[in-house]
Formats: structure tokens, sequence, C-alpha cells
């Protein structure tokens, strides 16, 4: 078995647990920073490190079009392309059906897209993404999938999810003659309709994965329909299974869904924000901008011991957002992913020692205070 | 003294030596990564360490714009705003009169800025420009001085030299006054004209400073007058002083300002290069972007130790700047920075064990051979 519960928290479907890949293991809950074109954006594999990543999240779609399978294949894997030796998953191009949907054309075969760089046309199978996360030789890999975008109409979702359970089967056969030492995770859709996820949970089961994600969520959809799916969908996968989260979230969201029994999450929210000169603290988001940090002693957060905490002051910070200095960018980011990386390690430790409801309470008490 | 020789070339004025200041040893010939917003972009000041500086340069009049001298009084030195614990030496907003032209009036008193910031007008005098100095606490001081670009008529070259001149002895009184455990140096001006050139040391001399550069060079005169002004003014400098070539070099300038005697440089070239792709190697400049690169699996100097070099392929770099990633800027701008202060180490060291002519051919011999 690649994953393995430690530790379950009584009142909620919280836990920890460990997924073990070839090249490590990845303790859970855990976080993904996002590198999609093949770089967590502003940081070095080992600041990455220093921050505390056990995995990172990479893009097949982007990596296909740039540099190209060609370009890894000749250094055998992404994580020497990159220079990261540790696990990666990689999304499976499906979200870019959505971002990229003005330039794309579904049918039952596959997907044809139109490229964002150049504008040529290509097209990507279920199949064809299996080979290229082959050649990525990523440790986990997620289906292609296909959804819409809320709100559609329910006729809309039903297709997408047929689409995606169809798809499914035969990324996992695929996946299953050539991919065999790599974890494969199945996706589940179904828009906003509790009775269609779990239909999809229940045809990806009957296919089988090493792990289940949640996907089509964080689209745009309220936070109550966000967190409705979420708490409907998690308990119908297999307690056995690792599950993820995809694309999700703030804080609070993540402690929302880890006492859903969430292990899994990425998100670019904590480097989008770094390179904007929003830093997220224990004490809520500090706008770095903001003219009452000019002559600001201080680091951004007091309790925090990332890089950039231990060295510069929320003045500094300003100075370099201010004056559009590319180091404001790396250290955001070193403290933002630091800040999220830390966050997830104190949840698997509130977890484990028992903790974890008072940990939530006293997070968000001190969280929201700002 | 703040400065001693410890060896000489036979053959040329080559030399090694150590200014001390009070935040350490600066070893020359030496290089200057410039900083001038207080950070030297895209890289953190351990980068820095690891890379091999010992001393950064950060401008005085970009300083005193942004954040302005009441944000880095709050913090007592320049060194603790930016995190940088070791020698600084700071230009004097001299080379902005040039570079900011269209925004400045000139008068004896001093100069007239309009703010590129935020248009607003403020004027520096010499005395001005020591004070602020004295709040960044910079370790190396340079005076207000006052140049034309070439071509100017020699009249115009007569009045900026008799400016700067008058301006580096009230500069001095006031550094007398206020600023003597640091060290401040003189600038000589004159043009592309020898004997102004020479008048200007003269009336240096008699001020009598810690140290000299010598100033309005690599501003767009020709190859040919850049040497010659350097050959005739460099010998015309006390040899018990450092000498500084402001704002060059190429490698290959590099060299033959250190036959001239010249002690330390500052140059944007290895990290404004960096950002646009190019890198600097032992086999001369490697553009990244280039289509050859696309699968190449070595780094970009086989020779060189630096993070980058240890770390990444030319593949990786190129797919980096392709995709306009900031880790691109990051990782070319380590290496670079990395091989110019190595480039000026091996020049140290080839002084010290008599190699300095067999260094020099070799250097350029496997430089020039792309």
């Amino acid at each position: 078995m690649a994953f393995k519960t430690s530790h379950s928290d009584n009142g909620t479907a919280a836990r920890t647990g460990v997924i073990a890949t070839s090249r490590g293991r990845v303790e859970t809950p855990n976080f993904m920073p996002v590198g999609t074109a093949g770089t967590v954006k502003a940081l070095t594999p080992q600041q990455l490190i220093e921050c505390g990543a056990q995995i990172i999240l990479a893009n097949t779609y982007h990596l296909f079009l740039r540099p190209g399978p060609e370009v890894i294949r000749a250094f055998g894997s992404l994580h020497r392309f990159i220079g990261w030796n540790q696990p990666i998953l990689t999304d499976s191009g499906g979200f870019q059906i959505f971002s990229l949907r003005e330039n794309t054309r579904v049918s039952d075969e596959g997907v044809c897209f139109k490229s964002h760089i150049d504008g040529t046309t290509f097209s990507l199978t279920p199949e064809a993404v299996v080979d290229i996360q082959n050649t990525l030789d990523s440790d986990i890999q997620m289906v292609l999938d296909y959804f819409v975008p809320p709100p559609a109409g329910r006729g809309q979702d039903e297709r997408a999810l047929h689409l995606t359970s169809l798809w499914a089967a035969r990324a996992r056969e695929r996946f299953l003659k050539t991919g065999s030492r790599r974890l494969q995770f199945g996706i589940v859709q179904g828009g906003l309709h509790s009775d269609l996820r779990q239909r999809a949970v229940r045809e990806l089961l009957a296919v089988g994965f090493d792990g289940y994600a949640i996907g089509g969520l964080s689209v745009g959809e309220s936070k109550a329909d966000f967190r409705r799916i979420l708490a409907e969908t998690a308990p119908a996968l297999p307690p056995s299974s690792p599950r993820y989260l995809m694309g999700a979230g703030t804080p609070e969201d993540i402690l929302f869904a880890v006492d859903q029994g969430i292990d899994l999450f990425d998100c670019v929210l904590p480097s989008r924000n770094a390179r904007n000169g929003t830093l997220f603290t224990s004490r809520g988001k500090v706008r770095i901008k903001n003219e009452r940090y000019k002559t600001d002693l201080l680091p951004p957060d007091e309790s925090c011991a990332c890089h950039t905490c231990r060295r510069f002051s929320r003045a500094y910070l300003r100075h370099l957002y201010m004056s559009g200095e590319i180091l404001s960018s790396i250290l955001n980011t070193i403290h933002n992913i630091h800040f999220y990386l830390d966050f997830l390690a104190k949840i698997r430790y509130a977890i484990v020692s028992y903790k974890w409801k008072s940990f939530k309470e006293d997070f968000l008490s001190l969280y929201q205070g700002v």
C-alpha cells in the first residue's frame, strides 16, 4: 500500500498519514506548492526544501507545450530537468480545458487545444496524458478530466461527468500497462449536483485508483456550495486512499477540508499573493505596501521562522515591493510558502497530539483578529 | 592606513591589497555587485555571500528618494535595513546628474533634481550627500561629482571639472567633521582631455582622500579613448591609495584596468546581462535562448562551481528564460555574479603567485574562443 493513515481525530474525519513514493514520503495532510512550468515561481529548489516542501505540483499541459516531452526525455525525468529530487504530482491538463476553454474542443476521444503560446493545434487523449506523465516520470499522476464552470446546466455537468468517467477508465488501463511503480489518482467531478458527485465517486471506485481527487471546486462557486460539495463528497471516498482537494485554498478552507478527511492540497494563493505583496501571517493577511509599514522594524510575522522573517523587516519588504524589485517576489514567496507548509505541519502535529479542535479554534481566533 | 598593498606585478601596475573597513576587509582587486536600490537585483544577501561578494555598491540618490533617509535612520544603517552586514560603497548621485540629465539643473551650490518617481524637485549639495551617506552609514562614500557625456566641448568639460573639484573640497570638509571612521573617495573627472584629467588628479590630491576613483568613463566613449584615459590617469594616482574605476566593465576591460593598477570595480553588466539571458562563461558569452541549448544537459560553464552550474543545465535555463520565469533571472544572476567575483579572485591569485601575464593570456585565449 502506498498510503498509510496513522492518526485519526475523534470528532471529525481529520487524519494523518503517509504517501510512499519511490522518491520519498509525503506526510499528510500536506500542501503542494504549484510549479506549473517546472518552477515554483521565484524559488530555487533549495529554498523550497528550506521552506519544508515535500512534494510539488507541475502541469502536464504546460510542460507538454514548453519545453516539450522530447526535452524532458533527454533528462530522463522532470525531476532531473528542474533539479528537484523529491516527489512531483502532475496535473493532467483537465484544468486547462476549463481555464483555456476559448481555445479547446472536447470530444469523446479527448480534447483539442489551440496552443496559448504559438496558436498551433494539438490534441490530448486520456492515454496520451498518461504517456506524457510517464515521460515526466511524475510520482503521482492525475487522469485527464473534464468539467464546465458553474453555473452550468445539469445537462452540461452530466456530459462532462460522462466523459470524465470514460476517460478515467481509459487512463487507468494505459497507466496499468505502463506506469505501475508510480501512483495514479482519479478525479471526482459532477459540478454542484450532489447526486452527480456520488455517481462520479461510484464510477471512479469501479475503476480503482491509488488516490482520489475532488476537482471542479474553487472555480467560482459560492463558499456555501464549495463546503457542501466537499462535505458530501469526501466521506464517500475510501478511507484507505489519499484524498486530494484540487486548487484550494485559503487557510480557512484548508481547516474545513481537513475536517472532511482531505489529505492533500495545492493552490496558487500563497505564491500569487506573494508577488502581489500580500503576506499570510498568523494574525491574518498583511498588505505590505501599506504606509503603516514604512519604518516598521518587525518581521512580517513575529512567530515565523522562515528565511524572510529571520532576516528582513516589513519596512524593507515594503521598500522592495514599492520599487518593483525581483527580491520582493522572492522574499514574499519564501514567507508565504513557508507559512502554508508550516501551517500543514502544525495541522499534522495537532491531529497526532489530539489537539485538533483547540488548534483550529486558536488558529482562527488569532488569524481573523487582524 | 585603511589600505595596504601586498603583491605587485613586475611587468605591469597590477597589484593586490586589502581595504580595511569597520565592517570587514575587502581584498583587491575586487568587484562590487550593484545594488542600486538596496538590493542586488534577484539575489538574497545570503546568495551574494555564496557568490563570494565582499562588498556591494548602493546608490545615494536612489535611496534618498526611496525609501528616504528617515526610513534608513530608523534602522541605524543601510546594512541593517537590507540585511547585509559587510561593507557597502555608496555612489553619490553624480552619475544621476548624467543619466537623468533631462531633469537636473547644476549650479555652483549643487544640483537640483526633479524626481524620476513622483516629479517633485529637490536639491543635493556636496555636503548633503555626505550627510545622507552618513545616515546610510556606508563604509566607502563617493563625493558628489559632475561630468558631461562625450563628446562635449572642452569648455563644458572644464566647467564640470571646476565644479567637481570645488564640490570635492566641500565634501571632504563635511566628511572630516562627521564621517571619520568611514572612508571617502574623490572622483577624477576631465572628460577625454589628458590635461584636464591630470589637473583633476592634482586638485583631488591637494584635498586628500582615502581613495581615488576614475569617473566619466564607460559612458559612450570609444574603447580607444577609454583605454587611453585610463592608462594616463591611473598611474598619476598615489600607489598608497585604492583606485576605483567606476562603472566598468567587460572581463577584457577589467584585465586591462588591473594592468593599470586599478583595485576596485563595479558594473551592472553581469546582473543586467543575466536578466537578458546572457551568461558569462570561461569560454565567452552564452546567449541562453539559443535553440542549440534546447536539450543541452551541460551546465552553463563546466568549469564553474556556482549554485546554478552545480545543479542546473543549459536546457533548463533556456526553458526558464523562454517561459519568462523569475527563476531565470535568479539563476542567471547567481551565475554571472559568481563568474565576476571568481574572475577577480583568480586575478588576485594570479598576481600573488607571479602568474599575472600567463593568466591574462590563458583567460583571453579561452574567453575569446567562442
